[in-house]
Parts: C-alpha cells; structure tokens; sequence
C-alpha cells in the first residue's frame, strides 16, 4: 500500500542532467557558465558571521529586494526572492492554479520541468507545438484562453533551441492571454532583448535566476518580477523563510557587480558565434541562439544519440533529450574556448 | 481583478515571528538558540569555492544524506534533505493530501504554520484539542480516522508548551491512524526523548531542523526521517535542486560536529531549569518543558498582552499569540544568563 496521493504516485519525477564526478572531463551539459562568479560574492559569503546563521534570515529578504529593484529600475515591490527559479515556477502553479480544472498552457518542446510541476500540482496541461523555426505560434493565447488555462510558461529565449522571441510578441500573448503569463528568461543574460518593459502589466511575471548569467547555479538563487499584486500574491504561498542568509548576501553581491556576469556573458556570445561556425563548418545544422547553448542537429548518417555516448566516452557531457522534435539533436553548452575546442577536435576524430 | 485561485485570495499567510533590529535588545520571541553554531560550520562554508557555486548542486544531497544516516544509526534511503523544516511541511502536504479533500489532522494548539499550509494547499483541517495538560487525546488517531484525514501533523516536543509525549503514545497514535504521521521533531535536541525508534513504520515521518539545537536557523536547511519508501514519494516531489552547496557543506558539518549543538543544549536546559523556578517565584505557571522555550502563565491580575507589550519597550522581546488557550500566555525563549537574569528584573520591576 502507497500514501501516495494518486498523482503523485502515478508521476514520472523531474530528471535533472547528470552531474558527472570524472576528473578530467568537458562537461557541457546543464548550462553552467564555464566562468567563475565575480570574487565579491565569494567574499559576502565569507564575511557571514556566526551570529547571522544563529538567527533567521529576514524572511522577504528586503536587501535583495531593494538591490535587484534599483538595478531593473523597479520598486521592491515588483521583486521576490526564490529559492532558485525553480520554486518560483512551483509558487506560480500554487498561487494562480486551481487543481483538477484551469490548469497550464505551454509550448512544444519547452523546459521539461513545467510538465513534472504540473502533475506534481494535478493540473491539466494545455501544449502547443512550436513553428519550424520555434517561434510560437500567433494562436497560442487564442488556445490557452480557449482551454481555460490560468497559467502561461514562455521560456524566452527557448530552451532548448536558443530561438528568442521579440517583446512585442510576447506583449500581444499578455494583452489576449487571460491569465497570467510567465515568462522565464533563465538565459535572458546572453539575449539582445528582454521582457522588461513588461513588468508594469497586471498579468506578466518574468523569472530570473542566478544560475547562469551569474554562475551561480550552486546557490540557488532566482527571483521574480512582476506588478506589486502578482508579487504580494505569491509572498502568500512562499515558504516562510525560502531564502537563507547566505544566499541572501551572495544575490546582493552578484547583483551589485554585475559587471562580472556581463562580462562572462560577452565572452560566452563571442564563443556561441564561434562554435556555430565550426558546427555549421562539421555539417551541424544550428539555429541562431540567444542563449549560452546551442541545439545541434548532426549532419545526415549520424545519430544525435550515438553521437551523445560517442562523446561521453571522451569524457565530453553534452545533453540529449527523448523527446518529440529533440530525438535528433544534441543540446550543447557553450563552454571555455579550451572546452569548445576538444568538443570541435572530438567531433571531427568521430566523423 | 485578481489571478490568485480562490482559496489564496481568502488566506490569511503566515507570521513569522518579529525580527526587530535594536541594537541592544533581548531576543526571546522565535526560539533560536542563543548559543553560535560549532566553528566547523564557518570554516566549512568558507571553504567552498568558486567552481563549487558556479556548478549545479548534487540535487539529492548525497553526502549529507549519508553523514545523517550514520548519525542515527539509518541508511541514506531513510533521510531527505529539505530547505528547513518548513519545506518538509509542504512537501508532505503536496505528497501524501489530496486537495478538497482527505485533508490534515493536528492538535489545538499546535505550529500555526500547519493549518496555512493546509489552507495554501487547499485541504480540509481536523482539528483535536489537546487535553488540559497539553498531551494528546487518546481518540486522537481515532477522530482522524473518521474525518478521513491522510496526513497527521504532531509537533512533539509540544509547541508552544514545551510538553513531551511519550514514544509509545506516538507508536499507538501510528499504529492505529491510516494515513501518514509526521512527527515534527524541531525541538528534540532540548528533550529526553525521540520518536527515532519508529522510523521503520511504513507510515512515520519525523522532522527534524538544524535551526534550533544547531544554532542554525540562518541556514533554513532541515531534513526528513522515515521509511525509504516515504522518502522516495517526498523525493518525487522536490524541488529539483532544493538545497544549495553552501547548505549542504554548512550542514554536513554542523552534524559532524554535533558535539557542540549537545554542549548548547545542556546549557540551555541548565537555564530552563533556573529560568522556570525563577518564573515560578514570580507567580506565573509554568508547565514543564522539553524545549528551549516555556509557555508562562502570568500571575493573576497581569494580563500576558500587557505584559508583552511593557517588555517590549524595554527591548525585551517574547511571542504572543491571539489563539485559543494562549491568549493569556507568553511563549519565552531561553536565552543566554545574561538575558534571561534581563527579563527576570524587568519582569521584578514591572510587578
């Protein structure tokens, strides 16, 4: 006998890209950024006394907020602090989706958590397949409002294509979109354009995160921005203390150097340029990406799945994906230009 | 217009508990120990490096998983790493409650937290009044049977009494109640006993946070105890990277060096001790306590409100709560001697 409730016990959990141990290995598979954080960050975190970690981190997390609000050029009230982007996905499904009817409305592929959150949450899904060219569709709010959706999840720039869709796009989807619309710009660091200006709308929460951008993935670190009444909403669902004080400060100090991370992203972009030259040059068909990856489909004969355990016997993690459009391409993490070259050295030993 | 789903735009959120900023103040109002977590927590998280935050965290926590393990005498299979205690809460609401039904079971009083979690959750509460001495109905198992209830939230040490069940009482409560029981366990490392002994039961989850006997609370890193087929459904469910490095290392060293949280906690059970009789000779009643709190009853003709508020404004902070049975009651942190010898002469001065 399980206590499982019945869709949790039916769920097929998130897969997260694996995290190799080897020694000497090129990981470019879950989107890191190949460039460490700036040294600002590393020093907040060390500068943490033992009398901060005995207390309770102040549970809005009130610098953050002001920080990240003068930066965007916002109020703090238009911010939330998140343990990660993740949870702020998970707050979006609690705060603004009933269980059972009015569920999510998404894009075909699109980053495969939103699947797992909304069976996690027993939640209809509504899935429109992309264009060719992974743009979305002109219909996707006309279907989404059409199923009752409450929910809408754009990851702009897409994942896993790179492909990015312009704001006045994404400004038509929030103005006929009668729910609230979700834009996720994970890997808005190494776009041209961002959703911004969009922030003052009563039905747009965009997602941020320090994983990327920032190279902080182990931190754990996202936040929201939105109108006051989405983000007030959404502190009524979060965990009562969901960031720690250590994460709080190291935020802070990310954000007030972001020279850093655009600096890092510079050098990504300059490396993305490259390494789709080279992929083209191989036989690789490779949309434009906006993103700090590209997805690359092999040149005839070879198979994006054999090409993936070919790689990872070089001890090269490059990520594949079992999915509708995806079975024959490979997503590649742009990475140092030492780690692009053995990719590049390693796909023309294999040819 | 709002987006919220009905029953968010009805919720009352949580309080947390103040956290004033004066510079010279008593802190006794949100049971943090007043003793600094070991050294090795420090140095544990100053020696994380940069590649370390840039990359992904190990999403299931492994080494920590394993230091608790061999901790409690368990397997690895048996713990689960949460970002507090109150992820656990959660989690178990989202794994084991279904929504509008087969709800939660939990005494009256208990951790307020429970029933908004419950509410943000949407599942109905049961709600059992403890008896006159703060221990737990004998129909207790019984009375959530009936109500159908899948999910039983038992805080033991009792919050905000302080009051210890026995672990027969909990092994019958488990052996007769038909959904899963969640022993919260925030407060175990002040008191005598521990419901670890029933973690093998299918159906017991126990709580435990590194918050309190840890001197942790900045950290927000908690963990789960239970059958591995419990914590294999908590895991479905997790966020999918829910606790970062720095918590993870941070963590892994504070149990390693448990000996200092065991040092803190004969301290603060030696001041409990003085704290209660001195309290006693004030005239307040003061029931036992396993805890690093008492729940103090003022003496007759002090209202506990007023009281609150005079100590207030002499920078000595205690919680009260407007709730049945506490509203002529102070919940008092124990603190160091210095602040507890402070709130006993304002309490002298004040009569």
């Amino acid at each position: 006998m399980s206590y499982a409730r019945d869709n949790i016990a039916r769920l097929i959990a998130y897969a997260p890209g694996e995290q190799p141990t080897a020694e000497r290995m090129v990981k470019l598979n879950t989107n890191e950024n190949p460039y460490p954080p700036a040294d600002a960050v590393l020093k907040a975190v060390g500068r943490v006394s033992a009398d901060q970690l005995r207390r309770y981190p102040p549970p809005l997390a009130p610098a953050f907020r002001q920080v990240a609000a003068r930066f965007h050029c916002l109020e703090p009230a238009n911010v939330i602090a998140t343990n990660g982007g993740d949870e702020l996905l998970r707050m979006a499904f609690t705060a603004f989706c009933g269980v059972g009817e009015c569920g999510i409305g998404q894009t075909q592929p699109t980053y495969s958590l939103y699947e797992v959150l909304a069976n996690i949450h027993d939640t209809p899904i509504t899935t429109v397949p992309l264009n060719e060219d992974w743009s979305i569709p002109d219909d996707f709010a006309a279907q989404l409002n059409k199923a009752g959706c409450r929910l809408a999840l754009v990851v702009n720039p897409h994942a896993p294509s790179g492909h990015l869709e312009p704001v006045a796009k994404l400004e038509a989807i929030a103005g006929e979109f009668r729910g609230v619309l979700l834009i996720d710009e994970a890997y808005v660091d190494f776009a041209s354009t961002s959703a911004l200006p969009l922030v003052g709308r009563r039905n747009v929460l965009i997602l941020r995160t320090l994983s990327k951008g920032y190279s902080l993935a182990g931190l754990r670190f996202g936040y929201g921005l939105g109108h006051a009444d989405l983000i007030a909403t959404l502190d009524k669902v979060r965990d009562s203390y969901n960031t720690d004080i250590l994460a709080q400060v190291a935020a802070i100090a990310a954000i007030e150097n972001a020279e850093t991370a655009r600096d890092n992203a510079t050098k990504v972009i300059a490396e993305r340029q490259r390494l789709t030259s080279a992929l083209i040059e191989l036989g690789f068909i490779v949309p434009p990406s906006e993103t700090n990856f590209l997805l690359a489909q092999p040149p005839d004969g070879i198979e994006a799945e054999s090409l993936y355990q070919s790689l990872r016997e070089k001890a090269i993690f490059v990520r594949y994906f079992r999915q509708p459009r995806l079975t024959d391409k490979l997503r590649i993490t742009i990475g140092t230009p030492q780690q692009n070259d053995a990719l590049i050295a390693a796909l023309k030993s294999l040819r």
